[in-house]
């Protein structure tokens, strides 16, 4: 008898596809929709737990590829899991290691069984298949992991095409391969920006009961108007009652936009890439804390906001900290950011508790720019 | 009516000078002996306040050079003074900028009135005086401020005696120039590694009635044998019933070494500079996380450690964050090592209070080593 993985719909908003919904882990019930901050080599960047859990987050994602490659999976396996090698004890999503393979490894060869490829860290060389995937994915022991695929250019079909026939029987390969009965394997829908190569993808994957669904292959490139338009393709092709998980998104207009639209978990490693390079959310945007005129500026990032950063810091404090390269500008920024995309997440729960999604993301929507 | 800053001497040790001390300050009472971790530009790297706070720090120390060049010291006063710019509401020191304009800035020339010198940031040129830091030391509002002198090289006797005519007179001109009476000036005795030039330094300084006298000039190159013989010397010329303040020191050693000497007062960046090289202070002396026997070692730095991150973390995590230089791993290490170096002073405030410092140094100091 394995860990039931029941998603539980409590609550669905009166005119958009939004819902909330419960999805039990070993390691703590998700509330949904949810942002899961990244903590790529086993740490949200900056981050301790303890500020983690200050900031509200419950799902963290941590990446397959960088742990495998260091410090290994079979170490972190035997010092007792990542819950525990990182001491985040709420639940944890690993992806399956191949959008990574992709993006970052130096050279690399797909086939029809897996990847070879060479470690971006040393060069040295690599093969993860499906069967590898899971069983690295073991070796981590998330609560939630990913199936091994390919994540390929979103707007070019035949290789879109192609790359789906070769990935498909993978999933089945990774559904096979699981040992473990206590971390639930979602499937990841691709198809780049195609609605006939979606359709397809879902078909096939759905086809599968698991316990949850991604959408993979998005903000890779294509325009925001691409990618709400796939969305507005996929999301119906999931099925209601289980999990949906928009991978890699995302902003805060995308966080909102998807969510209107029916998707449950979110992952994105903006607001601490950001953060790092000095930018903070705020309703309506974001701003740079180098800019000159936060110089004398005593209010805080956000006088409404409710994290330890605006409670504390003015922005002309965060504005040394950051112009002097000080650790404490990473730190408190990303507490700032992941604290500000967690808060929206619970004002979007709570407005479709309230049969309010619309108005509130029309509110949220027409004031947002880019950049203030 | 200023604030009454008189030191109090709760308990002297049986066999040694070390005593255990309550100095008040309009931010709290220290008690003594203290370590103060090192905020160089209003932050101790990597820590937030409330980390601060967590690891028993009550005294913290910034730099004037730093904070007069960047954000500049008008700045801070405008936004309500050091305390509230970087929300530390305890105790802070701050010396007098002669130091660092010394062994930082560019290019710099000594006159019988102040310093002229270079900006290490811009190359842009500024003049220090008496008055100028005491001016700025105001404006930051520490509550112990260091009056302005040149910390020579402290073997070369020739120079270490022209110094001393120089900047005595500088002395009497900080006092003069104080305006504010809720900031403690302490005077600094110079006099590198010669006792009579200490006699002489000694005799001057404590001439003038302060609240506290610092210890000047030591840590910066003579060999721990002279360091040890000029505290033997200096020690007894400063009156017993004002707290000792010896700059810029130490390692656990030089602590412990120091307080049996009757030191009250102590700052040093090791243990925040050594967090961000990989090592760790334990009983015995430090060890570097970046060695390759921590690889799998699934325990704690320190098993008798009540810090965060020894009660959380195993040496095969921290190692993992080093190697993969994560801002982590310096906040880790850095909770560990100043909460070690203030546990340390806790222990030894302990033993004073139980008569029994001399056996509790000796067993510290017998079993350390540098580097383990």
């Amino acid at each position: 008898m394995g860990f039931d993985f029941k998603f539980e719909i409590v609550a669905k908003d009166r005119e958009t596809a939004g819902r909330n919904g419960r999805f039990p882990t070993p390691h703590g019930i998700i509330q949904t929709p949810v942002f899961a901050p990244v903590g790529t080599q086993a740490t949200v960047k900056a981050m301790t737990p303890a500020n983690l859990r200050g900031v509200g987050a419950t799902l963290v994602l941590a990446n397959t590829y960088h742990l495998y490659l260091r410090p290994g999976d079979e170490l972190v396996r035997k010092l007792g899991g990542l819950h525990r090698f990182m001491q985040w004890d709420g639940p944890i999503l690993t992806d399956s290691g191949g959008f990574q393979v992709f993006s970052l490894s130096q050279t690399r060869r797909i086939d029809a069984d897996g990847v070879t490829f060479q470690s971006h860290l040393d060069g040295s060389r690599h093969r993860l298949t499906p069967e590898k995937s899971i069983a690295i994915q073991e070796n981590l022991g998330a609560d939630i992991i990913m199936a091994f695929d390919e994540c390929p250019p979103s707007n070019e079909y035949d290789y879109v095409k192609e790359s789906l026939a070769r990935t498909h029987p993978w999933l089945e390969r990774c559904a096979a391969a699981q040992t473990r009965d206590d971390q639930a394997l979602f499937g990841i829908v691709q198809g780049g920006i195609f609605p006939d190569l979606r359709a397809e993808s879902a078909a096939f994957v759905t086809g599968l009961d698991l316990p949850g669904y991604a959408i993979g292959g998005l903000a890779v490139g294509e325009t925001k108007a691409e990618m709400l338009a796939t969305l507005d393709v996929t999301v119906p092709l999931l099925p209601r009652e289980k999990p949906r998980y928009l991978m890699g998104v995302g902003e805060p207009e995308d966080l909102v936009n998807a969510v209107l639209r029916g998707v449950d978990i979110f992952d994105c490693v903006s607001p601490t890439r950001l953060a790092r390079h000095g930018s903070a959310y705020v309703w309506g945007g974001r701003f740079n804390l180098r800019n000159a005129r936060f110089t004398r500026d005593a209010a805080p990032i956000d006088e409404t906001c409710g994290c330890y950063t605006c409670t504390h810091f003015s922005r002309a404090y965060l504005r040394h900290l950051v112009k002097a390269n000080e650790i404490l500008g990473h730190i408190l920024l990303t507490i700032h950011n992941i604290y500000f995309l967690i808060h929206l997440m619970e004002q979007m729960r709570e407005a479709i508790g309230q049969g309010r999604l619309r108005p509130f993301a029309d509110h949220f929507l027409s004031a947002y720019e880019e950049s203030l």
